[in-house]
């Protein structure tokens, strides 16, 4: 219940995994095996049947995606419901909605999200593509003028969609307004093929078998291709009948709602993907023995070694700190949403920072702990069947969509740069950055700790995080105005202003851990066993940053040393119920999908 | 000419990548849009191909490897001629050499090596597969009498091969005298089926589009399988007539020289698998731009990103680091081999350490460094064609295969103990151990840095890795003394022992790169540059190990900074040489198999 969030959540969750594992429409043993154009059928195949499922069933929106997620393979509809739903939602004017959304409901029509260009990723303010005005015929042009002004990555563009949300710049009497959303028609609803002057693609196959193989990734080109004018997304700013550019009264911070929303959505997927690395590597270690007792006894269980240990556990720990932070997330979603109503911006820039940093930090750990995981399976977690390189090859592109990590993390130190000269103006910060308020306290404090049981106390660790992130930044920023000029010394100093973005992220999550464990936690000595996994989440970070720890003098090489030692007692004590902290994640050996990790551990006549 | 060795190597290397990159035969720009059944015909005609080329041209033994290594693709043959023919060399009798060594070279038969079972990987000890002597025949009985038992994972055993050199526990007289090799038919020589109580197949796919599927990595089980005596590899020790077991006196030491040797090729390996990945992002790079300047001129090369060379510059530096410790370790195996023929075994140990160690290391760090390479190149770095999905997919066994990575650190962690207690017993130790006879020094020395150009120095830098290595092996003996058992200690502190090899490996690759320096480099400013990247290799490792440093006491925090702001310095004078540092490693199109690495950097276009 700790894991799903309410019994509800429990309840429905458990109820759509199962529906879907029992169907055999959803096997997916052997989608590894398929060739590029089988896979990509049978996506077809199983999006055909879940929509049949749903409408039979009459499923709510709440199951209707459990069931996606459970169905567990990438395909258009992710980009339909994701991604073009939510920008006409979000981007139209009310009118725009009333027009395209019941098409989008009924699957009358199939939308993707056609931003990323050959040329141009992060830069979205880069792109290439144009939409001129030409008020002569009411309708703007769209054009792709260059070779790597060609969008290219979107998902269902390939093959599925037949129209897309486009983005590209807007030049109306003369002027580039930059980057826009406009509602384009690229297929025709009669036959399927492309409409005069639109060149469509699939840009080839991708990292793995399987994995993003199941989606048609597609390439488009425009040549000046006409549309209606209202067919520019106006809530925000329209284009008149005489092509004049002008602004709503829509305040433009309403996309950070979306924002939000979105990375809220990717922390939720890195706690899902991490955990069933983490309970695939767990089972199979406690069903793996290799050598024996020095007296030629039976062989050890592989997690009995505190090698496998000291790296299993601690991806064990993320998985529940991921999960935790972003249930937080929900809720800060709802607390932007409400403020944004009430027309109070003021948080806004702590809220982008913070799901900033959340995004990059989660998704990064993630994708190496995938792979840590399969390595901790030894040689058979390199099968297909074992089922963790999908896992690894469909996740890892988090990493870079919706924001480049690095990219990301820059953003978040520029917020703490900021942050810290504001400070030192005497503005008292809010949200996760109040801590650097306390700034004359975490800029000279030294850790108390004298004994390793001392690291188990949350204040403890608490302090020694703060203390670290904030003089991290502090560094960076004296540093960065020793430079010739901001601009610069930011460049100069963007490695190190990384390592202090990460630092600060880490406090958040460490933070919401410990919060968590505040509330009351249902179930005979769960909340014990999760106390644990907090403490060995936070000092296997110290124990890996111990450079920043011991550099910025908030801990001393004793005290990191103790912080070592307790961590060798606490995997001790969660040996005993690591599977069943795994077996808490209820995950079917359907959606699961690997041998090693099988519920019932008959693990060797599964591959054989 | 740094980079390949000598003049020599640079030409017929050359020489033979254009030969394969010219044949069409050994096109492999569509592998991974291969279906599992075309992509094993595909190597199946490339080995043949390959085979005849070799015989058509006359081709040396090293011309031979050097062709089959530009092919690129695993199979069978790489087990035959790296698997089966040594361990016939190596185990064989001179008599058993004659009979089976021609028919091998002439391909008239195909071996692979049949080692690792379902249920025992790096537990040789545990293999389960029995080899019963009968006498009242003359014949080994091969069983496997278990689930567990069944030989998994050899390369070409699942389709191509005709023999196997098996691995099984010897038993006769009633007595297990452990495990040996035997020389095993498996299939017919007239009609290629398998022979009457064998079971063969293929064991499914594995990580990746490409990469390792074209390998017939197989399964195989014995049911009372009968061979002819003289088909146990009987150079070290024999069974004779009357079922009598008996060693010869050839002494078991002679088995090392093969393992440092298969080593030593691992540590090649990664240095080439990485310094490809490295030349991908590198030119990549160098090409793709993102963001522009303030006032909106033309974007940026992502190279000139200080966080992109933070990232992208210690790989480059690595890669260069592993080909010269790899041509060391060339050195190292001719040493060993020339103080085994003399009967001097005292170096084994050394040796055995310092290999075990440097495999573990460069192969986890490259199979890391891949992946980082990949996540450099943005979102295309996802795409088939980047060549990086599959470069990693096909070198990550690396890690598992000949010695799992973590069980070799504990060997290597192992020798350290036992070198500690023998220098405080007065001994002197030699080789790449021979520091540690330093102790009074090492242990009590704190480094004279003062400025960030200091760190130039190599005595500077060898006396901390020194420093750090020693202490933290010495902390490790402290407190495995204070458990109530040796071995329980061992266990205990396992994961610490583990930082510890790794502190010591480093130090190894470290001191090889500086001593390589002092030799003559040919080539005008090479040797500058090779001595730029030499202080990144080691300054990277030093920031990204600071927590060692600093809590062992040989570095303090604000030498620790010095050594991150000259890395800052370096990274901006390596950029302009960047590109000339990967071009040198004078990898043909073909070869690295990127549109993103191509020489010409015309990458959009063919990408698109």
């Amino acid at each position: 219940v700790a894991w799903a969030g309410s019994r509800h959540a429990v309840e429905v969750a458990d109820r759509m995994a199962r529906l879907v594992a029992s169907d055999p429409v959803f096997r997916k043993d052997t989608r590894t095996m398929l060739s590029r154009k089988e896979l990509f059928k049978d996506t077809l195949k199983k999006a055909a049947h879940a929509w049949k499922r749903i409408v039979e069933l009459r499923l709510t929106e709440e199951e209707a995606n459990l069931l996606r997620l459970y169905v567990d393979q990438p395909g258009y509809v992710d980009l339909h419901w994701g991604m073009f739903v939510p920008a006409i939602k979000g981007q139209g004017t009310e009118e725009q909605q009333k027009k395209w959304l019941p098409m989008a409901y009924k699957f009358q029509i199939i939308g993707c999200y056609a931003q990323t260009e050959l040329g141009h990723g992060s830069n979205v303010q880069g792109l290439e593509t144009t939409a001129t005005f030409d008020p002569s015929t009411d309708e703007f042009v769209m054009h792709s003028p260059t070779l790597t002004s060609s969008k290219w990555w979107p998902g269902g563009l390939g093959k599925a969609s037949t129209h897309a949300v486009v983005y590209a710049r807007l030049i109306t009497e003369g002027k580039d307004y930059g980057i826009h959303g406009f509602i384009v028609q690229l297929r025709s609803l009669d036959d399927h093929s492309p409409l005069p002057g639109v060149t469509l693609g699939d840009i080839g196959g991708k990292f793995g078998s399987g994995a993003y193989n199941s989606m048609d990734n597609g390439v488009l080109r425009f040549d000046h291709v006409r549309i209606p004018r209202d067919q520019m997304l106006m809530r925000l700013s329209q284009v008149t009948r005489e092509g004049k550019y002008v602004h709503s009264d829509v305040p433009k911070q309403l996309l950070y709602g979306t924002m939000v929303y979105v990375r809220q959505t990717i922390v939720a997927d890195a706690s899902k993907a991490l955990s069933r690395a983490v309970c695939i590597a767990v089972r199979y270690s406690a069903i793996r023995k290799q050598f024996g007792s020095q007296d030629g006894g039976p062989e050890t269980q592989v997690l009995n070694y505190k090698t496998q240990q000291s790296r299993l556990f601690p991806l064990l720990a993320s998985a529940y700190a991921y999960r935790f932070v972003g249930q937080w997330l929900k809720w800060l979603y709802t607390d932007v949403n409400q403020k944004l109503e009430a027309k109070d911006y003021s948080t806004l820039p702590e809220a982008h920072a913070c799901t900033a940093g959340l995004k990059s930090v989660t998704t990064s750990a993630t994708a190496d702990a995938i792979e840590e995981c399969r390595k901790l399976c030894g040689g058979h977690g390199y099968l297909n069947s074992s089922g963790l390189p999908e896992l690894f090859a469909v996740y890892v592109p988090a990493c870079t969509y919706e924001g480049d990590n690095v990219v990301l993390l820059l953003q978040v130190a520029r917020f703490l740069m900021k942050t810290v000269s504001q400070v030192a103006a005497g503005k008292q910060p809010v949200g996760t950055i109040a801590y650097m308020g306390n700034i004359q306290h975490l800029m000279q404090c030294k850790s108390a700790v004298n004994t390793a049981e001392d690291w188990l106390n949350p204040a403890a660790i608490k302090e020694v995080f703060e203390a670290r992130a904030l003089r991290m930044a502090v560094n960076c920023a004296q540093n960065i105005s020793k430079a010739p000029s901001q601009e610069e010394g930011f460049s100069e100093l963007s490695p190190d202003l990384l390592e202090a973005a990460v630092a600060h992220v880490q406090l958040i999550i460490v933070t919401k851990f410990i919060e968590k464990l505040q509330e009351d936690i249902p179930g005979p000595g769960v909340k014990e066993q999760l106390q644990k996994l907090c403490s060995i989440y936070a000092l296997h970070l110290l124990h890996k940053h111990l450079g920043d720890f011991l550099s910025t003098g908030c801990v001393t090489a004793r005290q990191g040393a103790l912080a070592n030692e307790l961590l060798g007692k606490l995997y001790a004590q969660v040996r005993p119920n690591a599977v069943a902290l795994v077996d808490a994640f209820d995950y079917t050996d359907h959606y699961l999908g690997s041998v090693l990790g099988r519920y019932d551990g008959d693990v060797y006549p599964a591959l054989y």
